[in-house]
C-alpha cells in the first residue's frame, strides 16, 4: 500500500510539515524506518533520535516540531503514540481482507441460533442452539459459540476461540485464538472420611463481558459458581491469563500475559497487572492499583498505588548466599536486638 | 426451575425447618439471596449473617439450627458445604440440556473406533482410529480423540479438548475446553560440537488418567518419555496447569490455576498446590503436602505440612529498599558476626 | 516391536558387547527395565546402577565398558544420552503410523492455497487462502493455517494448533496441539481524558520461525506490532509459554514450561530458561545465559552465566517469620550501621 502523507495528516488531525504528496509504504520502528516508511516518537525524551532517523516522515509531539521540521517531513500531533495507534487501525483496515459475511458451508449452526445478516461465520465454526450473533459479529474458523451465548455488535471470535454456553460478550470485543470463556470454575467440597475425595460444585453461573474487551490467546475466564463472572467495559487481557470464577474486573483494567486472578477476587477500575502477577482469591483491589510483574498479591489493597514483591535476581552464586541467609533472617533480627540491648 | 424446599431437604437428607411447600428458583450467595433463593452457610463463623439473610431458605449446620429456625425456613445438614455441592449437581442435571446421544453428522470418526451406543459425539469432533469411547462418554463439539485413545464411562471431553494418541482417561472424568492431554514431553539431548543444537527425544509413553479426574481449560498433561505420565484417581486440575512428562500425581491431589509440575516429579496423595506454585523436576513430594500459591518447590519434601516461599508484596518504594538490601543480606550477616565477636 | 541389539548397535554406531541376535521389545528407564528392554546410563555417576540393572541390554559410555561387559549385553557409545535420543527417533518412526498423505475430505482448503503433493492435511483442518505447505508438511486434525501462512518442509502442526495469517515456520518444525502462533501482540495506547480508555494498536507484523523449532502445547507466539516476532533456528519452546510481540530469540535457546517473555525482549543464542521464568519487556539477554526456574529478569543481562532470584521455600511457619522480617530489612541494615558506628 502507498499512502500520501497529506492523507495521513488529515486522518490524524495533525499539522503537516513538508510535501503532502510524499508517499510512504509502511509504518516502521524508528530505528529501522527508511525513506518509504513513516515512524513516530512516542516520547519527547527520544528527541535525539529525530536527526538520526531515515524515515520518510515522522509523527512527533509539538515540543519536537522545530527539530522535526529541520530534518524533513513530519506530522505534529498532540499525542504521537495515540496517533500511531489510530494509524495502525486505519492501515489494518486497508491491508487486511475483511471476513466474507455469511455462514461458511462447513460451519455447524444448531437450530434456533440467531445470526444477523451482516455477521460472518467462518469455516468449521460451531454455533450452538439459541446462540445470538449481532450485526457485524465475526466467528472465525473453528471457533465455538455455545448454546444461548451472545456476541455483541462488531465482536470477533478468532479461530478456535470458545465462548461457552450462556456466556455473553458486548460490542466491539476481540477474543483471540484458543481463549476459553466459560469453562467451569474450580470448585469442590471435601468429603469427610472418604480418603480425601472431592465433590464437584457445579458451576451454575456464566461469564458476562462488557464492551470493547479484548481477551488474549489461550486465556481462560471461568463461569461463576452461582452468579456470573464479570469483566467490565474496556478491559484488556493478554495471553495465557487465568481469571477464576466469580471474579469481577472493573472498567479499563489491563492484565498482561500469564497473570492469574483467583476465584471471587474483585478488581477495581483502571488497574494494571504486570506479567505473571497473581491475585489470590476473595481479595479486593481498589481502583488505580498497579501491580508489578511477578508479584503475588496476598491481601486486599485499599489504596491506589504501585505494589511490588519480587525476589531481585542476581548471578546464581550471589543469589544462593543471600537466599540461604534469608532463611535465618528472623534469627538475625533477634541477634541485632541482642546486640542493641548489650550497648 | 421452581423447587419445593421439602424436595431439597429430602435430596440432601437434612432436617427441614419450615414449610415444605415453599418454592425456590435458584441457589444464591448469602449476600445476594432473596426470598426466591436458597442459600447456605459453609462455616459456623458466619453465624452473624443468618439473621441478615433475605434468602427464602438457608442450609445450615446443626450448630446454627436454633438461629436459623428463629429466622425462617432452613435445612439442617451435617456438612452444609458438601450439601451445597450436591445440590448444585442435582440442579445442573435439571437445568442443562443433556448432549444428544449418537454421533453428530459433522463429526469425523476414523475406521476401527469403538463408540458405545450411549456415547455422544458432538459437532466437528474427531475420533481417531481404534479409539474407544465407553458407555455414556461425551466428546464435545470440536474435541479431538486420537488413535488408540480411551474414554471411560461417563467421561466428558468438552469442546476443543484434545486426548491424543494412546492416552487414557477413566470413568466420570471431565476434560475442559482447550486442555491438551498427550502432547510430547519436553526432552532433548544436547549435541556436542554443533553450536548448541538439540536432538529430539521422541516421547514414546502416553498419559494414563484415573477415575473422577477433572482437567481444567487449556491445561496440558504431557505424554511420558518411555513410560506413562500418571494422574491418580480423584485428582482435580484447574486451568492453565502444566504437568510434564513422567510425572505421577497421587489420588485426590488438587492443583490450582497456573501451577507447573516439571518432568518426572512424583507427587503424593491429598496434596494441594495454590495458584502458580511450581514443582521442579525429579522431586518427590510426600502425601498431604500443601504448597502455598506462588511458591517454587526446589527440593523434595518428605514430610506432610504447609510450605511457602513468596516475597511479601509491599508498596513499590518500600519493596525497592528491602529488595536492594536483600542483595547484601549475606554481607549483613557477616557484619552482625563481626559485631558479636567484638563484644 | 522386536529388535535385535546388533541392529541397534549398528544404528547407533556403538561397540556391541554380547550376542547380536538378542532381542529387545522396548526402551525402558533403568530402574524398570527387564530382560526384554534396552536401558541407558546417561551419566558415569550412575555406574553403581549397572550391576543392579535387569535390562536385556544397556547403552553405556566408554568409561563403563568393563563394568557393563561383566554384567551382560551392552552397547558402548561416546554419548549415551544422545544415542538414546536417536534410538527413540528410530523407534518412533517404526511404531507410529505415518499420517496418510493427501487432504482429508473433511478439511477446508481455501482457494489459492499451495499444498505440495506429499503434504498431509488431516480431518477438519483449515488451510487459508494463499497458504503454502511444503513437501512433507503435515497439518493435523482440526489445525488451522491462516491466509498467506507458510509451513516448511517436513514441518508438523499437531491437532488444533494455529498458525495465523502471514506467519511462517521453517523446515522440520513441530507445533504442538493448542499452540497459537500469530495472535495479536498486547499493544494499546492510553487515551487521555476518557476515563482510562485504551486504543488498540493493530499488530501489523507477523511471526517468523526458523528451522528445527518446536513449540509446545498451548504456547503462544504473538505477531509483531510493525515488524515480525522472530524465533531462531533450533529453538525449543515447552508448553504454556508466552512469547510477546517483537521478541527475538537466538538460535538453540530453550524455554521450559510456563515461561513468559514480554514484548520486544531480545534473547541471545543457546540461552536456557527454567520453568516459569519471566523476562520483562525491551530487555537484552546475552548469548549463553541460563535463568533458573521461577526467576524474574528485570534488567538486561550482558554477560553469559547462571542467574537466579527465587524466595527459598520453607515450612509455612518459618517462612512467615522470615517474610515478615524481610519487610524491615532496610531498617535492619540501618540498625547494623548504627551498631557499627557506636563501636
Amino acid at each position: 500500500m502507498r499512502v500520501r502523507i497529506g492523507e495521513i495528516a488529515a486522518l490524524l488531525g495533525g499539522e503537516l510539515l513538508g510535501d503532502a504528496t510524499l508517499e510512504v509504504e509502511r509504518i516502521a520502528p524508528l530505528d529501522s524506518a527508511d525513506a518509504r516508511a513513516i515512524g513516530f516518537l512516542a516520547h519527547a525524551r527520544h528527541a535525539a533520535q529525530v536527526q538520526r532517523s531515515a524515515a520518510g516522515c515522522l509523527i512527533v509531539a509539538p515540543a519536537l516540531r522545530d527539530a522535526a521540521a529541520a530534518r524533513g517531513a513530519a506530522i505534529v500531533c498532540a499525542d504521537p503514540y495515540l496517533a500511531y495507534a489510530r494509524l495502525t487501525q486505519w492501515w489494518a483496515a486497508r491491508v487486511r481482507t475483511a471476513p466474507c459475511s455469511g455462514v461458511h458451508p462447513s460451519a455447524v449452526v444448531e437450530p434456533g441460533a440467531r445470526i444477523a445478516a451482516s455477521a460472518s461465520v467462518g469455516a468449521l465454526a460451531y454455533i450452538g442452539a439459541q446462540a445470538c450473533l449481532a450485526a457485524g459479529a465475526v466467528v472465525g474458523a473453528q471457533a465455538h459459540v455455545g448454546a444461548h451465548a451472545e456476541l455483541g455488535e462488531g465482536t470477533t471470535l478468532h479461530a478456535r476461540a470458545v465462548l461457552a454456553r450462556g456466556c455473553r460478550i458486548g460490542a466491539r470485543g476481540i477474543v483471540h485464538s484458543g481463549a476459553v470463556v466459560g469453562a467451569d470454575g474450580f470448585g469442590f467440597a471435601p468429603v469427610p472420611d472418604e480418603g480425601g475425595r472431592w465433590e464437584k460444585i457445579e458451576q451454575l453461573g456464566a461469564v458476562a463481558i462488557g464492551d470493547d474487551v479484548e481477551i488474549g490467546a489461550n486465556s481462560c475466564v471461568d463461569r461463576g459458581a452461582l452468579e456470573d463472572t464479570v469483566v467490565g467495559n474496556g478491559v484488556k487481557v493478554d495471553n495465557l491469563v487465568q481469571i477464576g470464577h466469580n471474579v469481577r474486573i472493573g472498567e479499563h483494567s489491563a492484565l498482561a500475559g500469564c497473570v492469574g486472578v483467583a476465584g471471587s477476587a474483585r478488581i477495581g477500575r483502571r488497574c494494571t497487572f504486570g506479567g505473571a502477577a497473581m491475585i489470590l482469591g476473595h481479595l479486593e483491589i481498589a481502583d488505580d492499583v498497579h501491580v508489578s510483574a511477578g508479584t503475588l498479591i496476598s491481601r486486599s489493597i485499599r489504596k491506589a498505588g504501585v505494589y511490588s514483591g519480587v525476589f531481585p535476581f542476581d548471578d546464581n552464586a550471589a543469589w544462593e548466599k543471600n537466599a540461604a541467609t534469608l532463611r535465618q533472617l528472623h534469627a538475625l533480627r533477634e541477634r541485632i536486638r541482642a546486640l542493641e540491648k548489650r550497648q
